[in-house]
C-alpha cells in the first residue's frame, strides 16, 4: 500500500495520463495509425505487413461525396476508363462524382454510355480536353500518351474553382479496394502537403540504367503518378501553376522532352519542393511494368488496393504474378456492368428523372399478367457503348448510304462477309454481355478484313432481360448512322456486290434528297446452300433462280413478307417502280436517316420489321423498288426466340397484344388515316 | 512543480498504467474493438452507426488457415454452395479449408468441381451426410430444409477431433467482404463463450404471429443459425452432443416438431445456457425472409458482409431492396469461376500435384510458336459441374444406350426436338460461361418438354480460352454416360424416332454383350430445309431422299465422312452389314461406354471425329451398319471454328500438325498396325 496523501496526486496524474492517451486512441472514433506505420518514400519499397504495423481502416464520413478526375481521349481509351471505373463502384459505398476531361471521341462514347448506364449516386462533368490542349502543347514529350499525358498538370484551373480535392487516377488503374480509404488519406496530410503519391516502383528516376540515360530529377525513385491524391485548393493558393510551368521550362533547358509525361514534371517540383508531398502506402499503386519492383510491396502487403498496369505492353507485360493481376482486371472488364446499378443504403442519392420514372414505371407493372416478361423488357433501359471500337465517320457526301443492322455473338461469323459485300459505311448494333463484348474485341483484332475497316462503326447494347429487345438495338443502330441515307438491313443478308453504289446512284436519280419520300425497296432472296457461290449480276441471280437454287425470301414459310415486291415484275423490270403497302409487308428498305424509329415494345419475335414498314405507309412513304438492287439471305439455326413463339401459346397471345397497343396507338396518331391497317388486319 | 521525490512513484505508476493501456490497446497487434461497440441481443436490431463506433477491422494472422463447414444434399443446393463459395473466394486472402457435409449427388458433384477448379489455398473435405442421418432422424422437422438442416448439431461430432473452431454457413448465403474478418470475431470470445450467432431478424421467436403460433423457445428475438461461428472444442468439452439432445427431447414433449429445424434447438439451448452465446454484428447475417427487419441493421451500417436469403422463396422474395441484393447475388451467380484461381500472395499454398504439373507444362509452351493458342487449349483444364440439373441416373438396363452429345448455347434449341426424337436417357456436355448457365437453367425451367426429363444429364464444362475443346467436352459426357452403351453423336442430328428402341434391340440381337467388339453405324443424312416434316421410317426417308430434299450428309462438301457408310447398299439393306473403315470416315456409331476416349489434343475444327473413329478401327472395333437406323442433320449457322479454319492459313496448318502428332501416337500405341493410317494418308 501506497502511504495516505499520495494516491490522490498519483490518482490524478493517472487520470490526466489516461485521458490523454484514450484521447490519442479514440479521438474522431478511431484509433490512428502508428508513426511508424507511415510511409517514407526514401525508405525502401516493402509495403507494411500486418503483422509488424497494422493501419486500421480509415473511412470518410458515410455519404460523403468522393471526386475523382480522369483524363481520357479515343476509343480505346474510353473502353478503359469504363473497366476503371466498373472496379470503382464494386467496392465503392460513397456517391461519387466524377470528373472526365476528355476528347469528342470519348465524350461522345462516355456520355451515352453513364446516360444509359444510370447508377445511382454517380455524377459525371465533362471537361473539353482540347481547351486545355494551349496551355500543355509547348511541353515537348516523348510518352505513348501524347498529350492527354500531360492534362493532370493543368487540373487545379480546370477542375470548378470550388473543387477542393480530387483523387485522379490513370485510365489503366484497376481498383481492388474501397476508394474511400483512400480518399480517408486525405486526413493524414499535414498542412503543407498537397499531392499524395507512391513512390515509383522502378529504377528508372534512379538513371544510369543506360548509357545516356538521363532522367528527369526526382526524389529517390521518383513518385508515379497514375494515382494521386490532390488537393487543389491548397495548389491553387500556392501557385501550382506557375511552380510547374517554371519548372518545367528550367529543366527543358537541359532536357529535351519529357519521357514520362506529367509525372517528370510532377517529380521534379517535388524534387524541388519535397514538403509537397505526402506518400501514399504501395499498396494504392502497384505498377505492372517490365522490370516492376512491385513485388517487394504485395508479397508482404495483406491486401493490393489499386493496380497500375503502366506499362506500353499493358496486359502483355511480363512478370511473376501476371496472371493474379489479368484475372484481377479480367474480373472487372467482364463484369456484369447492369449489376453495379446497385443504391447506396442510406445516402440520399435522389435519381435522375428518368430512371425516376422509369423506377415507377416498372413498378406499375403486374407480376401476375402473362405478358409481364415483355412489359419489363420493353421498359429497361439497356447500357450502350457506341463506336466500341476505332472507327472515322464517312466523309459528308449528299448520296451516301449507311448499312444499319443488328446482332448478337451468334452472327459474328457473318461480318466479314458483309464487310467484303459492302464498301461503304455501316452501323452495327451488338446485343452483348460485357464479356461477349471482349470476345467480339479478340474477334475484329484477329480479323484483317474486319480490322482493316474504319467506316464500320460497332455499337454494344449490353444484355438484360430474357427477350431479345431487338427494335431498341435496331434503331440505336439507327441513330448513330452519320449519312443522309440509311439502309435497313438484317445481319443475315448479303448484298449484291454492287448495292452501294448503285443505291447512291439510284438515291442521286430519283432525287430523294429533293424532299421526295419514299422507301427504296431491295428485294430480298435466299439461299438453303451452306457454300453458295454469289450471283455477280441480276442476270446470275436469275439463273439461280431458275434452277431452284434460290428463292424469293421466306417464300413457302411467310410469302406475305415479301409478295407485295412483285419478284415477277422485278425479273423483267427496267426501272423503279411503286408498290402498295399490303398486310405484314416487311421490305428492306432505304430510307433518309430522319425516318421513325423502329416500335420498341416489339422484344423476342414477329411484327418488329412489320409494324416498322407500316408506320413509313402511315408516314406516306412510297414504296419504290430498284430493278437492279438485291440482298440474298443466307441459312442459319433458327433463333431461341423463334422456338419460343413457335411452342408458346402465351408468347404468341402477348405479341397480338401488342400488336393491338401498336394498332391504338398509330389510330391515335394519325386518325382516320390509319384506319386502312385495322380493316386491312381483320381481313381473313 | 511538483515536489521531487514524488515525480519517481508518479512516473512509475503512470509507465504502469502505460503499459497496461498499450496492452489492451495493442496485444497481438491490433486494437480490439471498444465495449461500447460490442452488438447486444436484447437491445435493438441496428447495425452500428460509422459516426457513433468505429469498430477497426479485426484480421487475423496473415495466411492463417480458415475452416468453414456447410452442409450440402442434392443438385440444386450444389450450385447454391458454388454462389456462395465464389463470393468467398473473391473477397478472400486466406487459405480455406471447406468441410463439406453431403449426401452422394453433392459429393459427386462438388468432388469433381474442385477437382476441376484447382483453386489455389483451398483444401477440401468431405463427410458423408447419410451416416450422420441417425444422429437427427429421430427428431420430427417441418422445415423445408428436411434432415439436411438439422446436421449442423452434430458438427463439433462429425468434424475432426482436432478441428477447434470453424464457420458454419448455410448454402444460401452471400458473402460481400472477407471472411477472415468474420473469423477474427473467434478472438473477441469471452472464455465461457462457444457460439457465435447474428440476432433473428423477425419477429418469429416472439410468438403470437398468428392464432396458436408456438414458437420454440429463445432469448428475445433469437437467433439465426445461417451464419455460425462453432468453437468446437470448447463445445466438445462443455458436453454439446448431450446438451441439445436433452433440450430437444425436453421441448419435445409439449412441442409437436422443429418449425426451423436446426435452428429450433440451438435457441432453445441458448434460451437455457445464454453464455454460451457470442452475440455477432448483424451485418454478417442480413436476414431476407419476406417480413425482414434487417433494414434497421442496414441503412444504419456502411458496409454489409453477408447476406442470407433465408426465405424458401429465395430469390422470388419480396422486400423494399431485394433489387440491390438480388445483384450482390447475380455477382457472383454469374462471375467466371477461373477467375477466381488467383494464387494468394506470400502465403505458401502448394498446389495440388496436376495443378503444378499443368503449370510446368504451360510455362514451357514457346509463345512464339504459331500453334501457341492450340498448345495452351489443349492444356487447359476446364471447370466441370456435372448434373449440372436434376437427374434420375436410368435403372440398369444390359442394353440400354445413352445418348452422348455437347453443344454450346448457339445450339439450346435443338434441346427439345432431341427429346422428342429420343426417349432414353441423354448425357449432354454444354460449353458455357457461368452466366450462360444461368440462362440455361431458366430455359430448362421455362420448358416443359426439358422439364419433364429426368433421365438427361446436362454436364457444364466452363468457356475458357479462345478455341472450342471439342473432345474434351465429348470426353465429359461420355465419362458421365451410365448405360452399358453409348451413342455417340452431334447436336444438330435428329435421330429417327425409333432409334432408341430399335438399338437396344439390334445390340441384343448381335449379341454385343458377349465380347463382340462392335461399333454400330447410323447412317447419317442431312436436310437443308428451316421447317422440315421428320421421316417416319425408312420408306418415308427413301421418298424424301429420292425426292432431293434430303441428302446423304456432306455428301456435296465432304464425301470422304460418310462414303464408307454405303448408302446405296443401305437402302436395300435388310440386316446389318459389315464396312471397312477408310481415310477421313466419321460414322455417328454406338460403342460400348468403355470404348476410347476422344483425343483432347483437336481442339477447333476438324478432324476430332475422324481421329476417334480411327483409334475405334485400330482397336479393331467391327463397323456394323444398322438398316433401319438413321439421322438427320438439320441446317444451321456454320460455327465461327470453321469460319476460321476456312479463312485462315495458320489455322490449317496447325491442324495438320495436330493430325501429325495423332499418327505418332497411334503408332507408338498400336505399332505396326497403325501403319495402314498413315499409307492410307499418303495417298492423294
Amino acid at each position: 500500500m501506497l502511504p495516505r496523501g499520495r494516491p490522490r496526486a498519483l490518482g490524478a496524474a493517472a487520470l490526466l495520463l489516461l485521458l490523454l492517451l484514450l484521447g490519442f486512441f479514440l479521438l474522431d472514433g478511431r484509433p490512428r495509425g502508428a508513426a511508424a506505420c507511415d510511409p517514407h518514400p526514401q525508405a525502401d519499397l516493402g509495403g507494411h505487413n500486418r503483422s509488424d504495423c497494422v493501419l486500421p481502416r480509415p473511412l470518410p464520413p458515410k455519404c460523403e461525396l468522393l471526386h475523382v478526375a480522369i483524363v481520357c481521349a479515343g476509343h480505346k481509351t474510353s473502353r478503359d476508363v469504363i473497366t476503371l471505373v466498373k472496379s470503382l463502384l464494386f467496392y465503392r459505398k460513397n456517391p461519387l462524382h466524377l470528373h472526365l476531361v476528355t476528347d469528342a471521341v470519348a465524350r461522345n462514347i462516355l456520355e451515352t454510355l453513364f446516360h444509359t448506364w444510370m447508377v445511382p449516386a454517380v455524377r459525371v462533368s465533362f471537361y473539353d480536353a482540347d481547351e486545355l490542349k494551349p496551355q500543355v502543347s509547348w511541353i515537348p514529350n516523348k510518352h505513348y500518351s501524347g498529350l492527354y499525358g500531360l492534362m493532370k498538370l493543368v487540373l487545379p484551373g480546370a477542375l470548378p474553382p470550388d473543387l477542393a480535392r480530387v483523387i485522379v487516377l490513370d485510365t489503366d488503374v484497376t481498383f481492388a479496394a474501397d476508394i474511400a480509404e483512400l480518399w480517408a488519406l486525405f486526413a493524414h496530410f499535414s498542412d503543407e502537403q498537397v499531392i499524395g503519391l507512391v513512390e515509383n516502383q522502378s529504377d528508372w528516376y534512379l538513371g544510369n540504367l543506360w548509357r545516356n540515360h538521363k532522367p528527369w530529377p526526382a526524389l529517390g525513385r521518383g513518385f508515379n503518378t497514375g494515382v494521386i491524391l490532390l488537393w487543389l485548393d491548397r495548389l491553387r493558393q500556392a501557385g501550382w501553376k506557375q511552380m510547374w510551368k517554371l519548372t518545367a521550362t528550367q529543366e527543358l533547358l537541359t532536357l529535351p522532352a519529357t519521357s514520362l509525361a506529367d509525372q517528370d514534371i510532377f517529380n521534379a517540383v517535388i524534387k524541388g519542393h519535397p514538403a509537397l508531398v505526402r506518400p501514399l502506402p504501395c499498396v494504392w499503386n502497384v505498377q505492372l511494368s517490365d522490370h516492376t519492383l512491385a513485388e517487394r510491396c504485395y508479397l508482404e502487403a495483406a491486401d493490393i488496393k489499386a493496380v497500375h498496369w503502366n506499362s506500353p505492353k499493358k496486359l502483355r507485360v511480363k512478370n511473376k504474378h501476371v496472371e493474379f493481376f489479368r484475372n484481377l482486371y479480367l474480373t472487372f472488364l467482364e463484369h456484369d456492368g447492369n449489376l453495379l446499378r446497385r443504391e447506396l443504403f442510406g445516402c440520399p442519392s435522389p435519381r435522375p428523372p428518368e430512371a425516376e420514372r422509369l423506377q415507377q414505371a416498372l413498378a406499375q407493372l403486374d407480376e401476375e399478367d402473362a405478358c409481364f416478361e415483355f412489359r419489363q423488357q420493353q421498359l429497361t433501359v439497356h447500357r450502350v457503348h457506341i463506336t466500341f471500337l476505332p472507327h472515322q465517320p464517312p466523309p459528308p457526301r449528299p448520296h451516301d448510304v449507311t448499312l444499319v443492322a443488328q446482332l448478337s455473338m451468334d452472327r459474328l461469323q457473318m461480318l466479314e462477309a458483309l464487310c467484303r459485300h459492302w464498301p461503304g459505311p455501316m452501323s452495327l448494333a451488338l446485343y452483348l454481355t460485357d464479356a461477349e463484348a471482349q470476345q467480339f474485341l479478340r474477334f475484329v483484332e484477329a480479323s484483317e478484313v474486319l480490322s482493316a475497316r474504319q467506316d464500320v462503326a460497332y455499337h454494344v447494347v449490353y444484355r438484360e432481360g430474357p427477350l431479345y429487345p431487338i427494335n431498341q438495338i435496331r434503331n440505336v443502330a439507327l441513330a448513330q448512322a452519320l449519312t443522309p441515307y440509311v439502309f435497313l438491313t438484317d445481319i443475315d443478308f448479303l448484298p449484291a456486290y454492287s448495292l452501294y453504289d448503285y443505291l447512291r446512284a439510284s438515291i442521286e436519280q430519283l432525287e430523294l434528297g429533293s424532299g421526295r419520300k419514299a422507301a427504296l425497296v431491295v428485294p430480298a432472296f435466299e439461299t438453303l446452300h451452306y457454300q453458295f457461290s454469289f450471283p455477280s449480276s441480276k442476270a446470275d441471280l436469275l439463273a439461280l433462280l431458275d434452277a431452284g437454287s434460290v428463292h424469293a425470301f421466306r417464300h413457302h414459310e411467310w410469302p406475305r413478307g415479301h409478295t407485295p415486291t412483285d419478284y415477277a415484275r422485278w425479273r423483267e423490270a427496267q426501272a423503279p417502280y411503286r408498290v402498295q403497302w399490303a398486310v405484314d409487308y416487311e421490305p428492306y428498305v432505304v430510307v433518309p436517316r430522319d425516318c421513325p424509329r423502329y416500335d420498341p415494345r416489339f422484344v423476342g419475335f414477329g411484327w418488329n420489321k412489320v409494324a416498322h414498314v407500316m408506320e413509313l405507309d402511315a408516314q406516306e412513304y412510297e414504296f419504290l423498288v430498284l430493278p437492279e438492287a438485291f440482298t440474298i439471305h443466307l441459312p442459319h439455326t433458327p433463333s431461341l426466340d423463334i422456338s419460343r413463339f413457335r411452342s408458346s401459346t402465351t408468347y404468341r397471345g402477348c405479341l397480338q397484344a401488342l400488336k393491338d397497343e401498336f394498332l391504338q396507338d398509330l389510330s391515335r396518331h394519325y386518325g382516320a388515316a390509319a384506319l386502312k391497317y385495322l380493316t386491312a388486319l381483320q381481313q381473313p
